[in-house]
């Protein structure tokens, strides 16, 4: 039996039916990436790194513009690196690619290869940077003259994950990471919360995906961090996105890595630094905000395409008028600027899809790969010099005829209107899902124990908590059943409405300030 | 003693007295990369970085041009990927980087971590990703209608070099690689020529740095390949530099992947395949064509800062008239536009240089930055509205007093000269150093056997040589002493003068054409 058809939707199953695999549909359906051949790898297809380049754009440009430069380091990491700061080891020395020979050797029984040639110490495959770049910046830094040092490096890292999941976690992934030395405790935290800004101001403007920026509870820190600062997004189950963290690391690395200066004074002083890194990750986040059940949605401000025309014709003679008034029309709007780039402008992207494919299948792409204005173009729309529009963030029913003089004056402003709507949705949806939660019955209510776990995410619950290093077990092994984890203490709890003081729903202690609760990814 | 003030240089040795030495210091002085802790792998600093951010930004335009779009494939290759096609195992499964367990422990004395969790199948680190993408490129690929493939990924890769040299052969070195996949073989063939014309373009119009087109000899093609082209370039010591490769690879890789598709009549084929790339080596190649002993000379097309102002002041009163002067400038300059960038054309690059050093020690660091354009600036100077000009293709004493308002007017000009003239040199310099060479006497001579190996390098010798592969052994036993080889058969004979026919000076067989051989990187 067929269903009815409001109820037919190009991604199954829907998002309400199987979260995880919907994702993993949706991912298939807009051609972003695949599994590849090596455990817990992807590759990246065409489609799904064109968003991670605009990303890098975006996020490149606001890097330079609070003066940082890029540079680049080593792949593989001397295991005696990793060993230096303490708990930076237990964090990261653990589940990691361990290079120990550096040749290949016919085997034998002289078939295929083995390896040899033992390297005297095993090499790493950097899990993050912190301690090799170290290594460089205990060199550079010398005086307080060669202070501050700002600088970014795009990699790809590598961490050994068990469960894996396209873009949200694998073993190899691609990201930035910001390493940047101060003579001063207050400089380096004035650079902590300066790139968390702009990460937080990326995914508003550009990704279209809320966030709250928060710092960290101990016990979700960057091992060997003094403070971990996060931006939180909540995704369309209402568990929490990680999508972003600023680390002020104090003088831990700087004494592992023996960065020190001659202050203005003459005195050695040892030097204070920071990290801060997002990754391919965000594209994951990118998905689970916005994407419907009929496949991904794109943020015009991230979309690779921001238009695609889709020319209708039935025989050659249609063709050629079609065809010509599509690639006149493409034209048009190329010349057009929206968004941004390194620049500060870029050129309206527009895709005339000419492919020998049906118009109706080629439509059903274009709506599975986010793009936010589809135009479709026959003889009689060109006889009324109009196109035929669709929108990425309306039904794919919901068309309307547009007259070309229109459409080209009124373009920009749609896909701005595009825009702003999917980050009003996704705000609405935090909203709702977000509640002040103030005993330990309601608390455990809402992340639904005893119920079933993927339907009852529950959402972000502001309770209070006590701060006291000592009831950190005990708190965690209340947390754990529920797969619950604090995700931050919020910096701005005036806008979240939870400036109140009150007393922890765990220990009854008092508490000033209340901290985020959620299941995760 | 001292030598006369004309014979100092900023960079010693100087080129004719240690190269090698010369090109090390040179790197060192203009701060682009160091030695890093990990044998053979190198650190790129920022100022080399950037060079190469150019670069990419440049090559990427051009491939998006010619119709290529950017992807991303796994680092690590399973062992069994690289056994798949034979000559490639050869060419490639010897030095690299083995990862053979997951995970490091704490060592049996609980002291330190050891290697555990080891792999069932060793990953080898990318040397080249033909057969990790080829796998991939086999489930793109079902019908003619999915072809042609035009992907290209930027990249680190890892050779477990020997002997290494920073930008020139490092283990780890990043990059581009091409990978296309065509229905035909002349397609493919097609692809493998315009994406070589890429990079000549790229060389001659961005680098200035004159290239001859050529396809290699079947001793040095690229394993696996059917055919290989090579872009070389002649360094100032006269050897030549492999700048950038292009590869036929027929259905060789195709058959190994078994990359396959259904034809328009609906028979099964097999596809045709290319690849081609250029990586940090370009650096390398950049440095030893225009840097002298002053230090690095930059192109202006890909010089990270096109102008540097020097403010010159002796108190706080010159300080705060020549800083408010200086930044003027400096914002009128970034206003006008030089070079290119995606979108066609970029803002020109200024840097104030307000840093708390003697004028003269920022004078040094300038010129051995290889800036193109210096400007000095002083109280006297902007009485007379006018700046103290240096250019980099000058010698450093040759300045000149140029009146504000005609800087404005020609300082894009005056760099598009800069540009002209390093090409204008640089080929003047290959011209005077290749040779038409018909005997094999004169052809030992031309490379200096017997004399002192470093300071007779040669040049390009244009001579005739047998294709036949019954040959090939001997003739390498001849050209090994003399540390020479084959370069390429020149595509366009014509414009090297060497379009007659002869006999080959290792065997006197007949030869129709010359060949270049050359020392080289």
């Amino acid at each position: 039996m067929n269903k009815p058809k409001e109820e037919r939707s190009a991604i199954s199953p829907r998002r309400g039916e199987n979260y995880p695999e919907w994702y993993q549909q949706v991912i298939k359906a807009a051609d972003l990436a695949e599994v590849s051949p090596v455990r817990g790898c992807m590759v990246i297809k065409p489609w799904g790194y064109a968003i991670w380049e605009n990303i890098q754009a975006v996020l490149d440009r606001m890097f330079k513009e609070t003066g940082h430069v890029n540079a680049y380091f080593p792949l593989l990491i001397p295991k005696s690196f990793l060993e230096k700061e303490a708990e930076h080891v237990e964090g990261f020395a653990k589940e990691c690619a361990v290079v120990t020979h550096h040749r290949l050797e016919a085997g034998p029984d002289g078939k295929g290869l083995v390896p040899a040639g033992e390297l005297e110490e095993p090499l790493i495959i950097r899990p993050t940077s912190e301690t090799i770049i170290g290594a460089s910046y205990a060199k550079w830094v010398q005086s307080y003259r060669d202070l501050p040092i700002l600088v970014n490096q795009w990699a790809n890292v590598m961490r050994w994950e068990m469960r894996t999941r396209m873009f949200l976690r694998t073993a190899e992934f691609l990201w930035q990471e910001g390493h940047t030395v101060h003579a001063t405790a207050k400089e380096a935290m004035e650079e902590t919360l300066k790139m968390l800004d702009v990460y937080s101001t990326f995914a508003n403007d550009y990704m279209a995906m809320p966030v709250i920026k928060g710092e960290k509870t101990p016990g979700e820190r960057f091992p060997g961090a003094v403070n971990t600062y996060t931006i939180e997004a909540m995704m369309q189950d209402r568990k929490a996105l990680q999508a972003g963290t600023s680390h002020f690391l104090g003088q831990n690395f700087a004494k592992a890595s023996e960065i020190k200066f001659l202050s203005a004074e003459g005195k050695e002083e040892i030097a204070w630094t920071t990290s801060w890194g997002v990754s391919t990750r965000l594209i994951g986040g990118l998905i689970m905000t916005h994407s419907d059940d009929d496949g991904l949605v794109l943020p015009p401000r991230l979309a690779p395409k921001h238009v695609v025309i889709n020319p209708i014709f039935r025989n050659d003679d249609e063709r050629k008028t079609v065809m010509e008034y599509c690639e006149r029309l493409r034209r048009d709007l190329s010349e057009l600027h929206f968004g941004e780039d390194r620049l500060g402008t870029t050129r309206l992207q527009v895709w005339l899809d000419d492919r020998d494919l049906r118009g109706g299948d080629k439509t059903w792409q274009h709506i599975k790969k986010g793009i936010p204005v589809r135009l479709e173009i026959g003889p009689r729309d060109i006889q009324n010099d109009s196109v035929f529009m669709g929108r990425r963030d309306l039904t794919p029913r919901d068309k309307k005829s547009v007259e070309r003089g229109e459409l080209l004056s009124t373009i920009v402003s749609t896909l701005n209107e595009i825009q702003d709507n999917l980050h009003h949705r996704a705000l609405e949806t935090r909203k709702a899902n977000t509640k002040t939660i103030d005993t330990w019955n309601d608390f455990e209510e809402f992340f639904g124990k005893g119920g079933d776990e993927e339907s009852t995410q529950g959402g972000f619950a502001l309770s209070h908590w006590s701060a006291d290093p000592a009831d950190a077990a005990a708190i965690d092994a209340k947390l754990k059943p529920l797969k619950v984890t604090a995700r931050c203490v919020p910096l701005d709890p005036v806008a979240l409405g939870a400036t109140d003081s009150g007393k922890c729903i765990f220990t009854g202690k008092p508490s000033k300030q209340r901290v985020i609760f959620a299941k995760a990814y």
